[in-house]
């Protein structure tokens, strides 16, 4: 039996799994950003008892704990590298921490990177290799997965498809892809056509007077021009980043999550599908399958189980 | 032993190797690109047996022939996908035709793949992994080495970096990697530069009249501002295309080859550095060196004869 632990800059989920597939038992909170990254450790130690007591399971049946963190970390060192949300972990000990409170093993790992392992493993993955996983959600993260394994590069992490940007010649870089497409991204631009006099009414709407991208995403499916425009534009960003990732490494399969990615089907996946069909190198078309996650919000405790798995023996 | 066999769009090399990393013979000659996949063919037939003479070797002392071919290969048909240079050679079987030719085992792969896992077991890579291998020539190409193997996606090639393009939102997808820092990018811009009204004297009498990519490089070293802006415009753009590798490969080491790369530290690799260090990802920076690679003119053919010993066994 073994912990997965999401730790991301919102969500903080837990699940108690064999590796098979299935959570015996999850536990799911919501981060204080403002009590940094001692209030995420606190609220750790506090829902652990919690979640074991509930589930029947002794701590002696645990064999390791695996931690989906959501930013960049170091395997030689075990220990976050960065957080872009959370003030207090750059440069924490995490598995060494987290392995000290559980009385256990413990791994850490980017939580795209595991997020990948576990659709690779579980989800929609499953037979494929290699595999580049991609979650767009307010950030953009992602992970190559080769045989199951996770590719990390030197050690510190890899697959950071959110960050990349234009290559041409400039003095100043431009704006990575993150800024085009993610969820952050999307509600940025409709923010700043509002600004520049466009009728972002339907959005507001949607959104109960807030922009955000969720109601980007809603205004568009009710056909608003303005939010399909912002749709439109973030989906061709994000077509040029896939076609990045295939020119240098033509998976099998791209499997795409996040939540914007829930806005499905016709106004994400097609238009997604068509713009890297129209766009990609050539003698390498039709290969890459460009398919929706599997296994929605638990994709990275899934994966940091899979991880601890791995890692920790089974 | 083993034959190594480079065909690219202008240079046809072959050389006869243990798989040590010498050469025990070698034979060069120019590709007469009017004369199509047939002529290159021909020239094979009729320089073999010369040097297998001349070497002393009898054809039963061979093991195998590897081909690195100048376009995309596909492994599972051991065919060209395409050429982009040379007539005739799309879909064609070169391994069987090769083996048949010789009469022993052949293999193909992309001439940057093999070139980067040259480099990867007798260069600027060895005892590294993983290497992202690029050759800035008339083309820009790419190859991805992990643990002493070529990656090669799901089985038509990867690296493709030369093809890169701008990530961000455009109903027009903008121009490829290739178009501004490849030598024959570099030859056009230059012309295009001319064309709007700059001064291009210093490098036409570099290049005895004609512009070409080395006498904007030539006119570069000697300081002429024309030459020196657009090799700088040129080594910009190669910066976002490593730092787009950096981000989703993180490699141990980006090794560069190719006539670009010639221009030498100052002019060239230098600023290379600057650039990626002041446009690249925070949580990767100073993990991967960038380095020229070692093996010159001949790293085609020790890569082909590497891989045929990998694939055809030592």
């Amino acid at each position: 039996m073994f912990l997965g632990i999401e730790i991301g800059g919102t969500k903080l989920q837990i699940g108690l799994g064999s590796g098979d597939g299935a959570l015996v038992a999850r536990w799911r909170g919501m981060v204080n950003p403002a009590a940094g990254s001692a209030g995420i450790q606190e609220q750790i130690a506090q829902a652990l008892p919690e979640l074991l007591a509930r589930s029947g399971i002794a701590r002696g049946q645990l064999r390791g704990v695996g931690v989906g963190f959501g930013g960049p970390t170091d395997d030689a060192t075990q220990s976050v590298i960065k957080s872009h949300h959370i003030a207090g972990w750059d440069g924490f000990p995490l598995a060494r921490w987290m392995s000290q409170l559980v009385g256990v093993p413990a791994v850490i790992c980017n939580d795209a990177d595991v997020a990948g392992l576990a659709e690779a493993c579980y989800g929609a993955g499953r037979g494929f290799s290699p595999l580049f996983y991609i979650t767009v959600g307010s950030g953009i993260g992602g992970g190559l997965i080769i045989d199951g394994q996770i590719y990390r590069g030197v050690g510190r992490g890899a697959g950071e498809v959110g960050h990349l940007r234009p290559v041409y010649p400039s003095q100043a870089p431009g704006p990575i892809l993150e800024f085009w497409a993610s969820g952050w991204g999307i509600a940025q631009r409709a923010q700043a056509a509002e600004h520049h006099g466009a009728d972002v009414t339907a959005i507001r709407t949607a959104g109960s007077g807030a922009i955000t991208g969720k109601a980007v995403a809603d205004a568009a499916s009710h056909g608003d021009p303005t939010a399909r425009q912002i749709l439109d534009e973030a989906i061709q960003a994000l077509a040029e980043g896939i076609c990045s990732v295939i020119k240098l490494l033509c998976p099998r399969r791209v499997i795409i999550g996040g939540g914007v990615s829930l806005i499905g089907e016709e106004l994400f996946f097609a238009p997604l599908r068509r713009y890297v069909e129209e766009r990609g190198f050539a003698a390498f078309a039709g290969l890459t399958e460009i398919v929706p996650a599997a296994l929605g919000e638990d994709v990275v405790v899934h994966g940091a189980i899979a991880y601890a798995r791995q890692k920790l023996g089974g």
